[in-house]
């Protein structure tokens, strides 16, 4: 018998686990008020549209933090509950039954089913917070590389890997709106710098909200940081942050 | 009779200038103890090796700024002389003959002749602060978009387009160097981010003592508007960022 989930927001996350999990024989039932059936199966991301929350092995919850820590709060079901957010607190402290927060770490500036992709997550890390066989099978079928994590832990580190570039894209796009004439001497540099300063505002609100204690004060070490860079000598600097660029990327040829 | 080009610094710029200029007819020399004759030929990006500034059309200064500054002031030649530094200021101030301090808009976080391609500038704006036919027709010979402008609003506009994303990216790697265990949290928006910070001490620490003035308090803004997103409700600087990231970049599809 086909295994059973349930995705509750069918967009680029929620769409491309649907993809990925059909593929591998999943059966998909989606509930998301603003993709039709049509649209849904279109792009092959599910069988079937539900009105409200079903059976199902999991429940993979794939909307904004706020709304999942809703769902999360009024949520009565015998599957196991699962999130794909960028934080992991929030989520453990709203949850009630079966519940293991999770975190794709794969994404994109773009959103929506139409960003979606059957490979999105293919080899990429998918942070787990506790040990759920059902869960477990779905991450691995989503083509990704299981890690479990304490969620504490997660949420640091994400401060600084992921919320924290966010924020300074998004901060140095904002500072250029109103000085768009300088965009003439935009070079792939910034282009590049600013990626992330696409995403949305929706998404990333109740993400910044339910961090807030972690990215403070990294964000004024990095301010000090970036005085130091400007007013002093920068070598040190850019020697560190070369091996840091090093380490994550291996060199090319 | 061919045109003839000297570069001083066959490294990525340089190199990149020397493939695209042969290709439409161009004689070049250049001067760089660091590159043979041997590598510069197999790589198609220059036809003679020199050991001093001899004759040519045009001198292509690719160096470092602390080296291109030293250059000018002690120069004897009478060809006209050209920059491709990421700040015009300091060359200006330095140069004494005919000048045009010159700024392409394309680069690499990678560096050396290794890197060079000869389509690096095609299409890309190259910026000028003076009008010299010479230069202007080197300039068009890179498939490069000649654009001129004044050398004091170019460096207080590549502060923020490219000198300010240099540093933020710089900064957040440097500061993971002491964390690398957080690494393992790295997803494609901290790789993309931090390309920048794979660039080289030598290219930018004179970039950055050159524009210090432009920078300073550009960063202190950054910085208040990231504690501004962090700490409040961060909606209105991601529409304006998103809006700044469409204007840069047309969407896909």
């Amino acid at each position: 018998m086909a295994r059973t989930v349930l995705i509750v927001g069918l967009g680029l996350i929620g769409g491309s686990g649907g993809m990925a999990l059909r593929r591998r024989g999943w059966r998909v039932a989606y509930l998301d008020p603003h993709v039709s059936l049509d649209d849904a199966r279109r792009a092959s991301a599910a069988d079937e549209r539900v009105e409200s929350v079903g059976e199902a092995e999991v429940i993979v919850l794939a909307t904004p933090v706020d709304a999942a820590v809703a769902l999360l709060q009024t949520l009565e079901t015998n599957a196991v509950v699962t999130s794909t957010c960028s934080v992991m607190r929030a989520l453990r402290s709203a949850a009630r039954g079966a519940f293991v927060a999770g975190h794709p770490m794969a994404g994109s500036q773009e959103s929506g089913l139409a960003a979606a992709r059957a490979d999105l997550f293919e080899g990429k890390p998918w942070f787990v917070d506790a040990e759920d066989a059902r869960v477990d099978s779905l991450v691995r079928d989503c083509g990704a590389v299981l890690e479990r994590v304490d969620a504490e832990e997660h949420d640091g580190a994400v401060a600084l890997t992921s919320h924290l570039p966010q924020v300074l894209s998004t901060a140095l796009a904002a500072y250029l709106h109103e000085r768009d004439d300088l965009l003439r001497f935009a070079g792939s540099g910034l282009r590049t710098f600013l990626r992330l300063a696409g995403s949305d505002a929706d998404v990333w609100a109740p993400v910044l909200a339910g961090n807030r204690d972690q990215l403070a004060p990294h964000a004024e070490a990095i301010a000090a940081l970036v005085r130091q860079i400007i007013e002093g000598d920068p070598r040190d600097a850019f020697e560190k942050a070369q091996a840091v660029w090093r380490a994550l990327e291996p060199p090319p040829r």
